[in-house]
């Protein structure tokens, strides 16, 4: 397969974006990683690709667009099945949809709700980011990874999310180790994999473009 | 396959409950739809069965729980596969996960912005609802159903939410035949079916509950 088949619409901070790159390094696949200009101006590509949400990552698979994250991962998976990043049985692949889910739900928000905050962080909003944290340690339990003993889809999706987690711990005043140190071991376990690795940018970067956002959105 | 095999914790008037039913139903799968007094008090086996969100619908399939109505109906097509709710090729499929969550992120809240608005609803509110529904004309495009000419995945991801659009269109004071006929059209189509017309509760019913809903929630 040439490189050119398997196309991203990227964005280096994007969580969204770094789980599709993710897995495609998990599956041992080339691609071409496009950066967008979100700010300056969006390509046609982007726009008649994604015509719903106009946003990044858009997977071009031999030049067919799909659009939102999960979704993405979940079709890769289900396109090159070795090594497969779901569990096999259809209970477990339900579980993991479930966890996804959830994480999709909850966590970017509650990151949102600290890094968007006006003056001091409300209690209430690094409550509810912990929180989350601690429900995501009972579904990992003793376990290295969301899904066993190897690393698959559940872990994809949150260890993109965490990215932005320097710059959360930053302007949240706290650290996830402190508060969740099973969390923080597992995300450790995450980043020493090199399919993550070469996706996950220095967190110092995220957080000096977290700044830079907030100065954009008229928080700072 | 005994009855008892296959359990919903049910709720009448949640179009997430229908979902499962409908899903079951087309399988030709026998169940027991045990009500939950959602007011009155929830079950320990709901508030077990589904820890994070103590939600219906909980579907019990051999006594092992699965929450949210999307993930079960993957889940119920995955373990159940004829006849086939999702499209046999992983693009098909894909597309259709991306409508689904597009209906789940979409369209219960703009449906939600309308009835549960105090006083008059907002211009935005009803515009909102119909340009979601606009949307999804776009998808079904000249189809029967969204994945083409059979009833699927989609179709009961979205039939299910409209059991609450005579509700919506009294409250809001317009109809879905006048904005959006073709969407109308599909939904007239899909209600025919025996396995949704013995889920969908009969409209006048559904609106007196937000009727009383409303007074409940303090906003009439």
């Amino acid at each position: 397969m040439s490189k050119a088949d398997l196309v991203i619409l990227d964005c280096w901070v994007s969580p969204f974006c770094m789980r599709v790159k993710i897995a495609l390094n998990e599956k041992g696949l080339q691609y071409e990683a496009r950066p967008e200009d979100l700010f300056g101006g969006k390509s046609e590509l982007l726009l008649n690709s994604n015509p719903i949400y106009k946003k990044v990552p858009v997977f071009l698979h031999d030049g067919k667009p799909l659009c939102e994250s999960t979704v993405i991962v979940n079709y890769i998976d289900e396109t090159w099945s070795s090594p497969p990043l779901l569990p096999p049985c259809s209970y477990g692949r339900a579980q993991a949809h479930f966890w996804a889910d959830y994480i999709d739900k909850k966590l970017f928000d509650a990151c949102g709700n600290i890094w968007r905050s006006k003056g001091e962080v409300p209690v209430e909003a690094k409550t509810e980011f912990i929180s989350i944290l601690k429900q995501l340690e009972g579904a990992l339990g003793d376990k290295d990874y969301f899904n066993g003993a190897t690393f698959g889809f559940v872990d994809i999706i949150a260890i993109a999310l965490t990215s932005w987690f320097f710059a959360v711990e930053k302007i949240g005043g706290f650290t996830v180790a402190d508060e969740c140190p099973k969390f923080s071991s597992w995300m450790k376990r995450c980043l020493k994999r090199e399919s993550v690795a070469k996706v996950i940018p220095d967190p110092e970067k995220v957080y000096e473009f977290v700044l830079m956002f907030r100065k954009m959105l008229g928080i700072d």
